[in-house]
């Protein structure tokens, strides 16, 4: 949400000396990555984007997500592209910080997905579930399942604050989720993040996925659980099953659940909620009242884990077969 | 610094109806400008800047602010170009605000001029004085003498937390300043507030002026003082004769200095360190000490003041004549 590392000329400078991209005519911070300082760079060649790498974000983890998205692009799905230097390196220094230039990727992200965006959404995670599969990196998904108990432990003390009972709610579902999770789906690269914000349109049409910077291995169903929740919700917290029809439909056009996935959805579904309820709880409580950049509400997430407790099947959710 | 104001979708695509500009192809918020929201707006007709002003700035005075840079740019001086909608508006509105689409201006700015620098930026400010002598339009300077007994006042109790002793020498400089400030200088548009954050290079060309929010009608060389203030000192404090040197010659260039402004310089340059000094000042003691951005540091401004206490004639500051 902001610009945490200013860079001047000269240091630009150096840095671009590298690549073969001409003179800089603007450079302009924008509010974009809550992780890093991302600027819009505008050179000989285009528009481009340069980010750099703030501390929360571990500097061994950039070639996993560097390369995940040349490789994805390189199998036809739209993200940003690093933009390699002289010595064939994507990843330099400015300002002290790990630095990449990436492609400017027209588009826009909405608020309030439509039917037909929430399909083109389950296309593109499809599509990035088939081709990731042959992608050799790994990386561990720091914020999976044995990452909770941690996270709530950091929030316990206050959570009732926020909605009494929360804090015995979710040492419950912990023990649940800890006692049935499902251990052998197909696992894989995730984006472990495709909120609306991440996902760019020009009209109608699907122009990009941005923001690979939770990317990781781990259950490929999830991932879907994590994108339906973030897409087929309306504002006032009902499910949109016309939504999540469309959504289910498209990915489907491109990789077919299992029947473990279906099976296993509805734990993974109460998981996706659990983990981003608990990330926004600790955020929540600990982002000072006269912040100008306001949390998210965790009890967005505690409802939809609410609502998932009561689905039966999957049949529920869209997922008509 | 932030975004303030979301902007969606079908805000967007209303406001945007009013104009010739074609699809919207990319929306991204910037960090620049502190009292407003401000987005690069990628549509067909190209890149421009959609600003939405927020509460901290009047309403009454935008007609005031697109004016001047319309009358600015059509005198040769490059600067942000507010975009007419059919019905031939520049301000129209967006989520609520009041709102406006300008040129994108190429250029970076810089933390520390060099000497050509500091001699494009007086001959620019130059230029907007004379340009903007047959400018219609009038707008009192809220942050001009009138006005820092108040900031004071706001800061007074407290002041002496920044510097011990700092309350006393501002109660006896205000006194001062209100007994010996010049009364019958030229007078005219004067950008007021126009820091190396505010001036675009491509290079080391002067590509453009930007944020006229503090611009108003006061003393031509009142603004002269402020510019000088804000170029000619070195990161350390010290005054840099050289720039001065550069900046009054190439200023001179276009605009000569008259005999009462160059009488008046010293009590002027009192006056451009003191404003700033107090407005910092009470930023200073009112931001929470958790956030994200932190303000300036008024002693900068303070240390200005004690400099110019001392200068006996506009020759120590590079006005050779």
């Amino acid at each position: 949400m902001a610009v945490y590392t200013e860079v001047n000329e000269a240091e630009l400078a150096s840095f671009l000396a590298d690549y073969d991209l001409g003179h800089v005519l603007a450079l302009k911070g924008i509010a974009e990555g809550v992780e890093n300082s991302n600027y819009v760079l505008h050179v000989d060649a285009g528009y481009f984007i340069l980010t750099l790498y703030e501390k929360r974000v571990d500097e061994r983890d950039l070639p996993f997500f560097l390369g995940l998205m040349e490789h994805l692009a390189a199998h036809g799905l739209n993200c940003p592209q690093p933009v390699r230097n002289r010595h064939g390196s994507a990843l330099g220094r400015i300002a002290g910080r790990p630095a990449v230039i990436v492609t400017f990727l027209e588009g826009m992200w909405h608020g309030c997905p439509s039917v037909r965006r929430c399909a083109a959404v389950g296309e593109a995670l499809g599509k990035l579930h088939r081709s990731g599969a042959n992608f050799a990196g790994y990386r561990p998904n720091a914020l999976g399942l044995d990452a909770w108990p941690a996270l709530f432990e950091e929030a316990r003390a206050r959570a009732d604050e926020v909605r009494p009972g929360i804090a015995e709610e979710i040492a419950k579902e912990l023990t649940f989720l800890t006692g049935s999770w499902p251990r052998d789906l197909p696992r894989g690269v995730i984006h472990a993040d495709l909120f609306p914000d991440n996902v760019l349109f020009v009209g109608d049409e699907l122009s990009g996925l941005i923001d690979f910077y939770f990317a990781c291995t781990d259950e490929l169903a999830y991932d879907v659980a994590i994108s339906l929740n973030a897409w087929c919700f309306e504002p006032d917290g009902s499910f949109n099953i016309t939504k999540g029809l469309a959504f289910f439909n498209a990915y489907e056009g491109v990789r077919k659940l299992t029947a473990s996935e279906i099976e296993a959805f509805s734990i993974l579904a109460r998981g996706a909620s659990l983990r981003f309820a608990l990330t926004r709880l600790v955020d929540w409580l600990n982002v000072p009242a006269d912040a100008l950049v306001h949390p998210k509400n965790p009890l967005e997430y505690f409802d939809k884990l609410c609502f998932h407790r009561k689905i039966t099947s999957t049949r529920e959710l869209g997922l008509l077969r």
